[in-house]
Formats: C-alpha cells, sequence, structure tokens
C-alpha cells in the first residue's frame, strides 16, 4: 500500500487539460502499491505479448498466453516457433500484460511490464507450473504434452506499472512476488454502478470532506479495491480526481458495502 | 495473394483432435497472402506491444499507441518514458499486433510481429506521420506537441503472420509494403450472419461441390475477404475447414452478394 500523489512523468503540460489541485489535505489516500497494481493486472488475463532476442540480439515481440505460478508467467511455447528459439537462445525476456480496457483511450488503461529472465521448471515446479498454465489456458491441453512445446517460467526481476495517464511507478521484483493481486477490484463492477446509480450525493459529500475538494458539485466513483475508492470530480475549478481510501482496507467484496457507509458518516460528520 | 494449403509448424499432432482431408481436390482456394493478412490486422486497431532494447540489451515489452503511414507504424511516445529511451540508444524494435478477437481461444485469433528499426521522420514525412498518428489515435493530440515526446517510423523488414493454429507464414518488409490491407473483411461481419442464417445450404453445397468435402453435412462461415470464404464444416468423418474461392476477386464488400450467388449457381451446376 502507498499514500500521496500520483507520480508524473511530464513536465509542464502546456496548453493541455489541467486539472485543480484540492483545497484541503485529502484525509487518507491509501492505494495499492505498484506491485499490488501489477499483480492485479497480470491476474486480470491470460495474454501478453512476450519480448526475446534473436541470435543477432535483435528484440522480437510476440503474443503467448500465459498461467501464473506465485505471481510468475509460465508460458507455454513451441521449440520450432521463433520466441521459442529465441528463449532457448537467450533467457533474458519480458512481458507487457495490458489490463481488459475500461476506458476508450487505450493509455488511459492499466498495464504492465515484467521484466527478467526464463527457466525451464523441473521437478515438482514442473508440474505446478503445468497446472498454472493449464487452468489459466484450457486449450493448452491439445498441445502443452506435444515433444515441441516447453514450459518457461518468468523469474521477474524488475516491474513498470503503467495505470493510465500519469499514474506509473517501477518496483523490484521481490516486491512484485511478495504482494498479491487485489481482492477486491476484480469484483467490483456492480458495487460501483450501485453507488453511482443511489448514493451519488454521498460520494460528492465524501469528495467534499475527505478529498480535498470543497467546491464539489457531483462525484463519480471509477474504482474500487482494497484500500478505497477512485473518484472523478465535477467542481467549480473543473474535472478533477480524488481517492478516498476506507477506514481500514477490506478483503472481500461483500465488505465494500459497510466500508461506504463508514466513509459517508464520516463525511456527513465534518 | 497465395494458393494451396496452409503450412503448418508442428510435426505429429499425436491425440489431439485431428481433421479429416479433403476427398476431392478444392477448386479454388486463393486467399491473402501473408503480406496482405498482416496489412489487414495492422490496420485492423491502434494498439500493439513494442519490443525495444535496454542499455544492457535487454528486451523490453511496452504497450504503445500506433498510426499507420503506407503501413509502417507510426509511434508517438515519450522520451523520458523507458522505451523511448530504449529507441534513441537502439534503434532495433518489432512490434506485435493482434487483431480484435474473433474467437474465445487467444491462439486461434490472428496476430502479426513486424521487425525492423525506427527512424525519426523528418520534414514532409515528419508531418504526414505526425498526421498518421493522430488520425489513428485521437487522444495523441493532448501530448503529440509536448517537447518530451517523438515520433518514430518503424522500418519494416521482417514479418512474421500467424492467422491461428496451423494458419502461419513469414514475409518480407518489402511485399508488407507493397501490400494493402483486405478492403472486404473488415466490412463482412454482417454479410457473413447473413449468409449462415439464410443460406447455409447454399454453403453446404459449396463445401460439397467446390470445397473438396462432398461429405458434408452441415457449412457456416466463419470469413469472408476480397478472395474467398472460410468454411467450417460437419462431414461424415468430423469437423473440417475449407475455402471456397470466388471466381474473380471482389474489391467492396457491395460485391459479395453477387460473388456468393455466383459460388452458389456453380456448386449446383456440378
Amino acid at each position: 500500500m502507498t499514500t500521496g500523489g500520483p507520480p508524473r512523468d511530464h513536465g509542464d503540460p502546456g496548453d493541455a487539460p489541467t486539472v485543480p489541485p484540492p483545497l484541503t489535505e485529502p484525509v487518507n489516500t491509501a492505494r495499492p502499491s505498484a506491485a499490488e497494481e501489477a499483480r492485479t493486472i497480470a491476474a486480470s488475463t491470460n495474454t501478453g505479448t512476450l519480448a526475446s532476442l534473436t541470435a543477432d540480439g535483435d528484440p522480437w515481440a510476440s503474443f503467448v498466453t500465459y498461467g501464473l505460478l506465485d505471481g510468475a508467467p509460465v508460458l507455454c511455447v513451441s521449440n520450432l516457433a521463433e520466441h521459442g528459439r529465441n528463449l532457448a537462445g537467450d533467457p533474458r525476456a519480458s512481458i507487457a500484460i495490458v489490463a481488459p480496457a475500461t476506458e476508450s483511450d487505450p493509455l488511459a488503461n492499466a498495464r504492465v511490464t515484467l521484466a527478467g529472465y526464463v527457466e525451464r521448471p523441473e521437478g515438482d515446479e514442473h508440474a505446478a507450473a503445468r497446472d498454472a498454465h493449464l487452468s489459466a489456458v484450457a486449450a493448452a491441453r491439445y498441445y502443452i504434452d506435444y515433444s515441441d512445446f516447453s514450459l518457461w517460467v518468468l523469474r521477474v526481476q524488475r516491474v513498470r506499472w503503467v495505470g493510465g495517464y500519469g499514474r506509473m511507478d517501477s518496483t523490484s521484483g521481490a516486491a512484485y512476488s511478495d504482494a498479491e493481486p487485489d481482492p477486491v477490484a476484480p469484483h467490483a463492477a456492480r458495487a460501483v454502478a450501485h453507488l453511482n446509480a443511489d448514493h451519488a450525493e454521498s460520494l460528492a459529500a465524501m469528495a467534499r470532506a475527505l478529498g480535498g475538494y470543497p467546491d464539489t458539485t457531483a462525484a463519480t466513483c471509477t474504482g474500487a479495491d482494497r484500500y478505497g475508492l477512485d473518484l472523478r470530480l465535477t467542481t467549480e475549478r473543473g474535472l478533477a480526481y480524488t481517492r478516498i481510501g476506507y477506514p481500514t482496507p477490506i478483503n472481500v467484496i461483500d465488505e465494500l458495502r459497510s466500508a461506504a457507509v463508514e466513509l459517508t458518516r464520516r463525511a456527513r460528520m465534518r
């Protein structure tokens, strides 16, 4: 978990749209760490793009399927395919994974690069890796035991997470391995829709009292995770974004309702 | 355009599902070439994954948006981002592009890798590349003129196309540049649905008389392009696939109806 504003990679945005700053200190900006975000993205799908090295050391991008073994991508590729030959020749590799799109602007969506090197799993790890791949990629049962196919586990050493515009961070392979995917975010769509449909005034009250934007006129929840809510605000100064952390993190989607009730109570108390 | 069966990269499929061979010679198996397929996939979306090289020569996979300038991907990336620094340090690059999914099995979908090196466009080409990127990625208007963003054109030298299971081929950058995207396939969904809903018996007749499977009991059209129809068949020997080329290629979707009528006439004549 981290707190504080999102890091930005770019300088002066020139004449691009600007976002008004908060007028008061947000009460609790707790949100998933980069390692947690990366684990959540990796767990959200079963396809990505591998970067491997050709015999000439050229970078080769290729579509792959994967399963996860404690967060490490498990690939199953043919030794006859270019990426299979590449991995056998040089184990350095990375994989880019894009979370299922929630925004129409592609760069607003979350993605991650996991970089390191591949190894062929052996013994108990081979069995676990095979199970991990098969449980994520059902069709692999038709080819996983072909003699020309091999399993590869990506040992993640370095992680680059991009959550969308202006939300990005790097982290280590160790932090990635130690983190866990968010248990709430993948199941939050219905609860978020309910908050927006039936509790819009509560969300605006949270933004005014807890989110640093007392001039909020309307608020929309754009996502929920174990640590809190992301809100998009209409303020008297224009479009803004804030974060409303729960008093304590939650572990399952069923706890979101009581957390939102408590946030509403605190917002109206202030 | 090419003819003949699809190349296969794998050997004996062991106990995987097998497909019965045709009993007669298919009449016309014309289909798009690998270069044409690659151009069609590249034109089907505006996102892909770049493989670039870090300062250590490690392969780095990263999500990118692109436009197309005569088929060459035009990227717009920040020099502050890892992939921007990588391209500035070593121009070798490739991009993997996945066509919008039509099959639930991810490896059944079409994708392509375009490999070569990047250059910063200059003069007239810079203006054309800027227009190409903006016309494909509308949100780029907010950052394309930031001082830290650069345009890069990928000079494609080598292409690897994978159309799905068992359909794959390599081609040159020159063939890719000279080809054009299929003018029919991206617009064929409604016509294909109509063929399946209202002309299933005609499709089965085509498969029996023209497609090499006289034991066809039912046929479903799975796609149409400028050269012909892809059919999935139920035969007395199991599930099969065939290709029904039109007598002459078509150039617009409006010509598909008369081409299908002519195929039906020929199928019933035999």
